[in-house]
């Protein structure tokens, strides 16, 4: 029983730690601009480096870097077709640090309106008061 | 004539920078478990360095360190009460970096829905042709 009691308490340690480790790698991976364009290319379909790199004034090695980070990251794989290698978007691994901003922003308006019917509640009463 | 042109843009440069420069920081600030903390407290209301430090192991100097690193982000700014110094969120500043992962996601479902519409039109034209 206490064996079952220790290996839930691992589970729920384990979905906490990778929660957490997630949301700082998502964030820390967006935080290079280089890195959020590559994101935005991707996530419009598969593509190769030399495709990727093709914008930007860098050169292969140091564009590489990069997409080192992101597949590190669990944010990129690829797949290999012949002689290349053709990258895509885990698009599902940008969903909790989304929901993160999404809930900061809906409890602000939450306040906010609860703000507006404590105001609008005053008036009210002020202007029974009349 | 030539001036006013230039003048557009540095002004139109600038504006990219700011948004730049501002998705920049507010990523990286985002990348650490003890700051996502602190802003979703202040996201509830004000409070001072004390309050914020408490359900925290961790010293009073270090905890500040995190503090400046969110004032330097312009994320937070305070105001003084006696010789209490009492912090508030910049909630605004938040606004882009949830924008340009919502963006993401949008353009991610309409791409899904491109695939279902293609699919769904394959399939009808595959019964019209038995």
């Amino acid at each position: 029983m206490r064996l079952h009691f220790y290996f839930f308490c691992f589970i729920v340690n384990h979905m906490v730690n990778y929660y957490k480790s997630n949301l700082d790698q998502v964030f820390s991976v967006l935080s290079d601009p280089t890195r959020r364009a590559i994101i935005e290319e991707l996530s419009k379909g598969e593509k190769t480096v030399k495709k990727l790199a093709e914008p930007f004034d860098m050169s292969l090695p140091a564009f590489s870097k990069h997409m080192k980070v992101l597949e590190n990251a669990g944010l990129v794989s690829y797949r290999k077709a012949g002689r290349y290698k053709y990258y895509y978007l885990h698009q599902e691994e940008f969903y909790d640090a989304a929901r993160w901003l999404n809930d900061l922003k809906s409890f602000w308006e939450s306040q906010l309106s609860s703000l507006e019917r404590y105001l609008l509640n005053n008036e009210e009463e002020g202007g029974n008061k009349k």
